[in-house]
């Protein structure tokens, strides 16, 4: 659909107000069971990078916030500044850690693709997407959707440590 | 926490594998009841702009993606080359519309804060913290907690028509 019709699209505002200058789709928060095995996939497995952590010991709960960090992007050393960088940039996943419940049996957190439906994904593009599918398999990372099952040959899905199913397609 | 307290969290890799380089964290979906609200919500309220629609007819269901697109950044008027531009950009907001959802009575979907839990929120980082938290108000639009509300003043939670939580920060 070309950029004429997608601006007709009913509720679609014919401009971006003024007043909405500078806003950034900053991040995307999902609750985890288990930080380490989390941490694990999205960094080992995804690529991303921690790039903050904040505890909140009274209320037994801390956040990990990460982002697929560019070749070549400086992430700042500074505490404040890297905080400021992060609260610039757009695609940074918040992982929030409730203590304790990594020491609970079976999953602990809904996936929202089963009743009751809401948040249904997230997705990282890859260069190279069959590549990264075979890779995941020799990972041993289970797969909601291979490319092969199915219509749709270009995307697959995977699941993260809680059974969040995230999206891999091509950025190429 | 500095840069290198965080590489050494349980279960963070010491440097992202050379397979994932150019991974990009691409979007998050959420399903949305009525879509015309959605959009005027997402363009009109928070200035994003819908890049791409993809109708699937048969499956009765239609896909619409959106995104925060910086000042001066020109986006491909051709399909083809707007859709790759769009794989390979992170922070886009992927809208699934399974239709007729709009025609049923009070609520469709789930927004992972009640039980069960699971997917927490968006979040939205703006230059002007307090002149946008005014601006909602003015417009309407529900908060889930004021900047005034609780002990963080930095933060609010507005919601989006399907009572998704959309946090409000700065980034400045």
């Amino acid at each position: 659909m070309n950029l004429d019709a997608l601006r007709q699209q009913p509720g679609v505002a014919a401009q971006p107000p003024a007043e909405t200058t500078g806003f950034v789709f900053n991040h995307t928060m999902l609750r985890v069971k288990d930080i380490a095995a989390s941490l694990d996939f999205y960094t080992r497995v995804l690529g991303f990078r921690l790039i903050d952590k904040r505890d909140f010991p009274e209320a037994e709960f801390s956040l990990y916030f990460l982002a697929c960090v560019p070749e070549g992007t400086q992430v700042p050393e500074d505490d404040a500044q890297r905080r400021l960088w992060m609260a610039g940039i757009p695609g940074v996943l918040e992982l929030t850690h409730n203590h304790g419940t990594e020491t609970q049996d079976g999953p602990v957190y809904h996936d929202g693709n089963g009743d009751p439906r809401g948040f249904g994904h997230i997705c990282v593009s890859v260069p190279e997407l069959e590549a990264a599918c075979t890779r995941f398999e020799e990972l041993g990372v289970p797969f909601q959707k291979r490319l092969q099952d199915g219509r749709m040959k270009h995307i697959a899905f995977i699941k993260d440590p809680d059974g969040y199913w995230v999206e891999i397609i091509s950025n190429r």
